[in-house]
């Protein structure tokens, strides 16, 4: 059977989460919370369930859910999108994307993405016979380079991914980068993909800066969310997508025939849980201490600390330890130290070794403890 | 926005659910029950919500899923899949289908597919630059003309799409139909994608004869099956596909981009559930006798009543009431008799007008009742 994804494998988080089972080994590595989700939240859907929500949902998600993420996005970032035709429920941010990417990019259309790059971009525009154009974020602070982008851009250029909070490199982007990508769309019919699954996850009193807040991107882009990152349930596979209904009316179409619609039950939870804002807006500050409680911890290690102003994610670079790869090194963590982590090189631009590593913090202090007194042995 | 999808629009599923409830008609258009499942699955997944089954579930699906799975198909089928790489949990049938479309039809391979289809087959083909080949079904009692199907292969053709029990129609085939389906594809490399998701609903003493069944199919098929049909539960959103591995590790590899993983306390819940036969199991006499319920309320009416083996729909042919086409008719009896039902002609080639409604018969007594009331003034 000739493979239409020729050169893909495994996701290195199914690898990686394998390799941690099996050695019994500290699991940084998948991002995904080892605590549970408010109880009042867990409360609401099992309600939902016995209310008998167990039908379909409507194809592009129930309308109350629709209404409160749009009153969510105008206060956070204040544009309005109308929850008929511009906010559609996703069964995860992953089908978000995949469908966006799907709907839009057709044979030989060019996609900008910015490497590293989290790594379900890549194969759904080979999917669709799309030509990936990949740009390397600068190496000590992981930045991108506008002019770099500008050069990029040709009249084949479909459609461009952004990733803020970035996720493997735990940078965001500033209302700087914002302002300087708006600019250079400017004259362009270029669309823009805006990954935000770790919107509420920004620290050091920084602010998200979503692609919603800049007027001349809010209406050329799809924004893509997780209800996984931000509720701590990662395994209910909910998230969605705004756009401009030019846009999104052309992602239903998509949608309907990707999984139709999004299980019925969790939607009716979420939105009622998303009336409370005090649900999300506390997150910063929650998984700000994750992530200083970590790194304080391992602040005697070998390892280099890289700056981490969003996401769950710390990238460690241990240059100065040993120059296996990031692959190999990886892998003999988990099965002589029993830490998985996820080797940064496989979403690098032709799979580059830096020499960096991913710890996911989302944790609790005693595994973040048991972590540390790891790292601090290597 | 160009539309990689141009002639799509919504599909008829939301068209008329919108309608009906705004009419506030009896709902008999989109198939899904309106009684709630047995309690015993609600709670289980209840249940597993309370365990803190919340994060990611293994990308192929937990394997308790689906190594019950597996029994439960050798058991039907006598066809044994490995639960390690021949079972896939997918959200909804619906993602299975367009998925393993996606993972193998390239631009120009061609797909044979049956007319009137199932409305999400020929999106996701053009979607993948493919080329659908339809054959009609026969007039009368729409069996396939396996002669004509025969003569529609071409060495460009890449897959072929059978569903049984059949939607809209309400047909199964019939293990001749199978032995010609594996003769006629024997010397061939093409992919039978088998849409198997109302296995549990053959009614008059008829077997399913599912593609797992037949050696020769089941080494190039890919079956599609859903749980939302089989357990009264279409909003949670949770199927499967069973393909020999060398398939199976192709379409996990699209399957990780698409969704990465299915809703985890779900999959828990009903992973339980399956261990009891007996909760599928009765699932034929259950729905027969809704059918023969529903038909014998209308058995005086102006309808007449075409023959139903399998699936919850009922097709009803109004041509001695009016001459009018399917959609404005069953718009009109919305509207003006407030009873929804889904016009054939939209699954039909060309959308050829056979004067055929779909009603749904999944519902509760008194639903029926009401639905007869209507359908014997008509
Ligand atoms: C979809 S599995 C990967 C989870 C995740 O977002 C990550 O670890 O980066
Ligand atoms: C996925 S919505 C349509 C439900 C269904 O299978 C049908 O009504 O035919």
């Amino acid at each position: 059977i000739e493979s239409k994804l020729p050169k893909v494998g495994t996701t290195i988080f199914t690898t990686m989460g394998k390799l941690a089972y099996q050695y019994d080994a500290v699991n940084l590595s998948q991002g995904f919370p080892n605590f549970n989700a408010d109880s009042k939240l867990l409360k609401l859907v099992q309600e939902a369930i016995s209310e008998g929500y167990n039908q379909y949902a409507p194809m592009q998600g129930i309308y109350s859910l629709r209404e409160i993420i749009s009153e969510k996005i105008e206060n956070l970032y204040g544009h309005s999108y109308n929850p008929e035709n511009e906010i559609t429920i996703t069964a995860s941010a992953t089908q978000g994307i995949f469908t966006a990417i799907s709907t839009f990019v057709k044979p030989n259309d060019e996609v900008i993405i910015f490497k590293p790059a989290y790594d379900c971009y890549e194969p759904a525009i080979t999917l669709c016979g799309g030509v990936i154009v990949p740009i390397q974020l600068l190496d000590a602070d992981f930045k991108i380079d506008w002019e770099n982008f500008k050069a990029a851009i040709t009249p084949k250029t479909k459609m461009v991914i952004i990733n803020t909070p970035h996720n493997p490199t735990g940078t965001i982007l500033s209302e700087q980068d914002m302002l300087k990508l708006q600019y250079i769309l400017e004259d362009t019919n270029i669309i823009l993909l805006s990954d935000e699954v770790y919107e509420h996850l920004v620290f050091d009193g920084k602010t998200h800066e979503s692609a919603a807040k800049f007027q001349g991107l809010a209406s050329r882009s799809i924004l893509c969310a997780s209800f996984g990152k931000t509720f701590h349930v990662t395994g209910w596979k909910m998230g969605y997508c705004a756009a401009p209904k030019e846009l999104m009316l052309e992602f239903r179409k998509v949608h309907q025939y990707v999984v139709f619609c999004v299980n019925h039950p969790v939607q009716h939870g979420v939105a009622q849980y998303l009336k409370n804002p005090k649900n999300y807006i506390g997150l910063n500050t929650f998984y700000q201490q994750k992530r200083d409680y970590f790194l304080n911890a391992i602040q005697n290690s070998r390892f280099k600390i890289s700056p981490c102003t969003g996401t769950y994610f710390q990238i460690l670079d241990y240059s100065s330890i040993t120059d296996e790869n990031d692959i190999s090194f990886a892998e003999r963590l988990i099965k002589e130290y029993k830490i998985a982590s996820i080797p940064i090189s496989v979403f690098n631009l032709d799979n580059q070794d830096n020499k960096q590593l991913r710890f996911c913090f989302a944790k609790t202090e005693e595994t973040l403890d048991k972590a540390a007194e790891i790292l601090n042995r290597i």
